[in-house]
């Protein structure tokens, strides 16, 4: 079971195990407001345990009374907490006691484990994937903060992974028969309150790509002047790419006319048959657009990826966290690799339910201006994904692993 | 017919007929971004037909070749433009010319219609259907212009409407019964790009109110400290109301403990019975939430009216522009007085098809971020309105006349 | 005396006089937060004669309470007031009722002129010369407001002056001895508390130009590439040209490789003999950078006007407002055509006194960050302007007729 | 002499032991744009002597050519450079390759020592006078980074210095006599550009006093509304006040009703006695103001110290950077303690050369909107400062300690 104390253990070390690559300088980096430091993660999702579980606890003793105003992260309800844009301004308390911290909360929970009511156990696998988010997070806020600099230090000695696969010349697509299907999670399996409330939609007839979007297919958009065309884009989308001067993915640079992207490997060349990816929702869209086609809607996706898809294979995790291989290469297939955006804002299922305690903040509040992603991606842990799983981002977000699936309307 | 020409020639006379209560210094009023001032509506709306129309006439004559770079709004397909926060910033052409362009163009239009291709009479409806969606812009720009003024200057010196009737005290219910139902403009008649595409859709179990939520309900949501409750607000909506300090709807103003509200009339005493208006998708959202409902979807709304709606009638349009009433009273209907905010993203229907030209800009390049609001308002042309109709704004608007209905999810 | 009642009602008609040319629609105008418009001058001050003279008289009625709120300009010891970005936002009050208001309000200052005060005769003194610097204000915000609009629409449908004179290859010197010199106004005639605090100041040897930099010699700097080379440049200066991508002068344009600037009489070809004008404090200071020389300081050009300089000729005011010609043309005199910028920081003189009462406020609290100019302008009322006199604006503004006077520091 | 080899490495091992208390943690803090990381102290500085002298050498192979463009802080003249507002979101290079740069430009340095040409020398010289600035910035920057810190850390463990003297009640005055007196730097030793161009200025006469302002002066001016009262305030000052909701000096936190203050020894309760620091010069001038009185020039600072003070004891420096006590006390002279602000603005004394090479750009393209300060701090080294030394800030900024000496016009 998935907050059994021997799991929730393995977590909490797989989160530091992520940070032995790192500099005691990397710790505190966030050069934009959406990117967290490492340390506030480390600290954050400990927060997290101490607050709604620990606390609860007539015997125990915070570690310390600042960190409830320092480790919050968006909870109205516990209290105030220090700006999320100047996370990275505290030097002090300094990596060591946060580690020191870490050790303290684990000991803590695993000593009450056996005390803990039915609802704190909710309360510790709710920590748990919280804490898996994190450590996606943790990579992708890294490989931003590291990526800016004009170093581009490498995380990672290991060579970058390769694509050894060529895709196929065109998309096959997969027809999605009309009807009614049923949305959402089944079952007593964890998962987050906005996939609850299993619910029937109609799916108008369509074709879903079997095949997401290449970098090779995407430099062709580029070559065809695609940034520029007007017509492809949102206008929201248009703004934005004047405004920032896009004109290629996130972490692409040009030298000397070949193209490069920086991973956590360090700069290397381009992968051409590798999926796209760091492009926002306007990229994918516009892409789409220039296509003559569309992105699927969360609920296409979750249809197809039940009709199509291998099941998700837990054991050997290729292209998720697990596998160590934390850049996307080719492969087919619905789970891991990239976060597919969909065409479906983030919105309420119907029945949704808000928690009434101050986890009912995790995830309805943020139900706005947002799109639903599916699929999880190259550092998304395995065990933290489901078929059901809704990832939300706004559109101008480039900084996760996001790439693009095709799909079109169906004329009956 | 709706393009028929003397259906045009009246549709314009409006326009001008609405603007007879203006002083000369109001034609440029421009005190934030969205609105535009009444002398750009009275161009723009005329530059569409001779865009659109007349210039591919070679016999035809633009009236002044810088009225393309002045009065396009937002067509990149046709060319550069002024840009949009400071259209009051241009005192010439002066207000005299723009009524002169009306007349050049009317007349043009006139001596060229039987000429009209069928793809020019669709643009001629289009732009007739255009310049109504800026009769009703006209009046509530010009209502938040005169609204900001510490004057509070009425631009009607007749009496303010006032509701005769009283609500039920607890709203009653229609139930929709789960099942698909089909969505979307059906027939010839004219409707928007966005209408199109008929298609299917699963409505879960729910009840819709009868009743549009009153002012003296939302008091009561005020009262009860609904403005400072975290928990009844998304996190975007919470950030909008701290930081533009609001506490109560748009033109709302309190003096000595009474409430009074800014119309069309002046400043005038809340009228507790009328429905609530000038709300945010963030206060009506919150509001649903602090009863323990939400809103409906688009889909829903369209539905229930449909059910439940006295058809509209377009003969004696009591709650529409052409009544002459141009504040909301009580009512219950679907149709008129206020437009309500559904929680539907503002998305493209499956088949969602751009037209290949530049009015493809329409319609289609705002669909992010935005929410779907139906029904019409008090200010709406009545010719203009229909079931499917899908107007839209982003979530922090309140300058229209927008209000609330709610809806709940049902347990089968 | 200036503060004579039959003085004071020709300086409130010559204001009126300056409005012959606006279309009513120009009354309104503010497409930048350091521009009023029109209207607003007019009642601003007439509302500095209420508010500082007629309100002590217990038998006079205020005009409209509201216009204390309206028409207040930055007096804190007053009250609040509406925002200064926002005064073109008010069409109401109208045009008309302004003029009402100038009208009772010279009415009752007739009826009270032989009861006031010696006080209330130094304000209306104060206030006098207070409605002159509108005058020019209303004049240069004018030219600002319609040189942004696309149709560059003239105010006067004269002909633009033109420079009879070529001026001479090089600038004449003036050596100007060092040594102490006594610096601000002297006598009772009328001066600003500015210029007040009559003291010594060494003047350490240097030389002055005897003619203001032409349109011709800054062509030649900016063909020699001045506003790119970094040196020239002030690192604020820089900055703002950078960000502001300024190449020109302010109302300069190029039509297929000729120069034309924007005046009051529209559109016309640049008159190489005239001074430059419509220039930063960082151009000017990186102009005579760029010659090997820099800005006289304001005790410099103070010290020279009086060694060389023609007395000022009242009568005959060929550079002046008076003379109707609102556009400089080439002229060698320290008085007149442009307002000069100097090095010299605008800061209090020794002994500065500020006023105990609201008036306390017209000048001593902008003493920050600004820069002195001296001379007046094209625009300037000659009756306004003295020797002394201290006009004072941010390094960045170029909405001013303003210029250049070299000068440079001598070895002894 | 100053550039001899040994004061250079003594210079550049003072600052690396001002870093001796810092954790690896704090060396990339920036939380606001004025402040730089002290990783970045440390690069920049020594990037200073390779690019202005070592690079000459053609024997010198540059440490890293990517510290070009990371470590140059303003020179456009040596080419681009990463931004300013973003240093401190650089973790690599390390720390540890940063020492190794400054051992590794020590070095060479000594290697080529015989070597150097007279500009060099010059160059040597200012290079350490730039490194003694930053020794200053150093600690002023990190009191600042871990004074925004709700955990108040400590940087030094020891004690905080406290007053042993209590102040007079009322200042005693030094009277200067009107005149003539020469400004500026004489003789050969070093000094800043801007201190040369000796030069003459008349002092018309004034008293200034002979005691900073202290805590307890300044907490009465609070106790009295200080604050709240615009007759105090620049107009700049006052919108300052506002927008910042100033209601105190930097570092400055009351608990319970009592004052504390932020100082390198952690939190402290106030030190009644001594000087008032941490103010801008908005409170500096309101303070002055408030009190009948104004700030001194910057000439009858200069001026005033030569009459009065106490030659500069370089061998006791009491209140300096050397003396190790980082924290004003009361203190009755003109040098160390606390930077004075002047109510003179930064601009070129007559005659002002700008160095034809890239350190040109040292002081002089800094000459706007910013005030001269006198005197030294209590973190400035002492072998560092002089009489005629200038230090100069905008306005607004209260990151350094800062301080207020009162000066008042004298009727002859």
């Amino acid at each position: 079971m998935s907050s059994d104390i021997h799991y929730f253990l393995a977590v909490r070390k797989t989160t530091e195990a992520l940070c032995e690559h790192l500099l005691l300088e990397d710790y505190h980096l966030q050069p934009m407001d959406d990117v967290s430091p490492p340390k506030w993660h480390l600290a954050h999702t400990t927060w997290f345990f101490e607050t709604f579980i620990l606390k609860a606890f007539s015997d125990y003793h915070c570690v310390d009374p600042h960190y409830d105003f320092l480790f919050n992260s968006y909870y109205e309800t516990v209290g105030p907490r220090w700006q999320r844009a100047a996370r990275g301004d505290l030097s002090r308390p300094p990596v060591a006691d946060i580690y020191t911290y870490r050790a303290a909360v684990n000991t803590a929970i695993q000593q009450r484990y056996d005390q803990l009511s039915s609802r704190q156990r909710m309360l510790l696998e709710l920590g748990i994937h919280h804490e898996q988010q994190h450590q996606e997070l943790l990579l992708t806020d890294l490989k931003y903060s590291l990526g800016i600099n004009p170093l581009f230090p490498a995380l990672l000695s290991t060579e970058a992974p390769q694509s050894c696969l060529s895709g196929p010349e065109m998309p096959s697509w997969h027809r999605i028969p009309p009807g009614v299907y049923t949305i959402g999670h089944e079952g007593d399996d964890f998962c987050f309150d906005n996939e609850k409330g299993l619910h029937q939609v109609f799916i108008n007839p369509c074709d879903i790509a079997l095949q997401v979007v290449t970098n090779r297919e995407y430099l062709a958009f580029m070559a065809s002047g695609g940034y520029g065309h007007s017509r492809y884009w949102l206008s929201d989308g248009w703004d934005w790419v004047q405004s920032e001067k896009i004109s290629a993915p996130l972490h692409w640079h040009q030298r000397d006319g070949d193209w490069f992207v920086f991973t956590l490997y360090g700069l290397v060349p381009l992968d051409l048959e590798a999926p796209v990816t760091h492009i926002s929702y306007f990229e994918a869209d516009a892409y789409a657009r220039s296509q003559g086609a569309r992105l699927p809607t969360e609920f296409e996706w979750e249809v197809a990826a039940r009709q199509c898809a291998e099941p998700l294979d837990r054991e050997n995790p290729a292209h998720f966290l697990e596998a160590g291989q934390w850049q996307p290469v080719a492969h087919a297939g619905f789970f891991g690799n990239i976060w597919e955006w969909t065409s479906s804002a983030y919105l309420p299922y119907p029945g949704f339910a808000q928690d009434p305690g101050a986890v009912g903040e995790y995830n309805g509040k943020f139900m706005n201006g947002q799109y639903v992603l599916r699929g999880g991606s190259c550092v998304t842990p395995v065990s933290h994904i489901r078929p059901t799983y809704r990832n939300f981002f706004m559109p101008d977000k480039r900084w996760q692993f996001t790439g693009i699936r095709l799909a079109r309307c169906v004329k009956e």
